[in-house]
């Protein structure tokens, strides 16, 4: 039953992954800061599209990586995030994967206020921290928010990296995020994901 | 900053996104059991390709909606499955959704035999339950490892979805899955995903 499947050991199996996807990228290049993370996000969807849609503003790895290295926690808008995250090799820097989409109160509140608990979230991060690193990979809600906290001073994260994927307001929070003026990492369009976010952190945690 | 942001209810925000899809798929029709699945994998991912490779086994949903609704489990291959997957929804039923990733004996184990903890984790599940509902988002090793099980009549899956991501034995595993006599969805070729797997599983749930 099991023709045509390769043998290959786990510990090969990702590396073997990067070598086919330089392979089928065939003559590009990508700047090298950008290149493991753009190969990390295709990794995780198959997706090439990726290549092209990805805007990285300038010094935001490095930023990313420096937060990072000095134990600054990485907030996110959804679990799924969460659990992509390495939190074993972000806790070794000293940080911690944040998300507060379980939490009632703020599940409550939004209810009564009409809002996203994905936006109320960016409110409990800003109160936590005005420094962090936020990983953004399904709610524009989020995103919104958490430029609105930009602009008003209540934020200023390290890196931003902004890929809410849809249809409804996916699009324009991008666009805010990039005059936010804060380091970022977005997928232009309506594509993204919370695995696409998590792999844009795990590739920069592994820069480390 | 806000210009161009449409205000949208949390709760219409979904409702909307449907809308946007189904209009973008035009004259696109699909069986209408097939129907929600693929627009709710859209949602969660804004590529339309899925509409073409998504490959559904005759009457795969209807088993997975019967074995559901009787409170199957559902065993997935990552937590960023698990964290995706309606667990409330789910619960109504009385599944559970079950994933053995963070299991310390499977992780050591996994080293020791130089296999991946994702194949582990099938032979766990069905010393569980023969009968279940699989989600496997990520690790073709699994999904292989899986098809093993149900070939040996160690596992008799009610559905599994069978949607890993990548480019080493990935194809493959969904070839396999495709041969093994049980209910399947499958994404074809290289794409797939958590968020594809976990997509699929509350499409089937929120039609029950």
């Amino acid at each position: 039953m099991l023709e045509g499947i390769e043998r290959v050991s786990p510990s090969d199996i990702e590396r073997r992954s990067f070598e086919i996807i330089s392979q089928m990228l065939g003559d590009r290049r990508f700047p090298p800061m950008h290149d493991n993370i753009i190969k990390r996000v295709i990794h995780t969807t198959a997706d090439f599209e990726f290549a092209d849609i990805l805007s990285i503003s300038a010094g935001a790895v490095e930023s990313g990586m420096d937060a990072l290295r000095a134990g600054s926690n990485v907030v996110s808008d959804t679990k799924m995030v969460w659990s992509g995250i390495n939190k074993r090799v972000l806790g070794r820097y000293g940080g911690e994967a944040v998300c507060y989409m379980d939490d009632a109160a703020i599940a409550s509140d939004a209810a009564a206020r009409d809002v996203t608990r994905a936006s109320l979230c960016m409110d409990r991060a800003a109160e936590d921290s005005r420094n962090a690193v936020y990983a953004i990979g399904n709610a524009p809600t989020a995103l919104i928010r958490l430029c609105e906290l930009i602009s008003e001073g209540r934020a200023k994260p390290l890196l931003v990296v902004g890929v809410p994927v849809g249809f409804v307001n996916v699009v324009e929070s991008k666009q805010l995020l990039k005059n936010a003026g804060v380091p970022y990492i977005i997928s232009e369009g309506r594509k993204g994901g919370s695995n696409v976010a998590a792999a844009i952190i795990n590739a920069i945690l592994y820069m480390g």
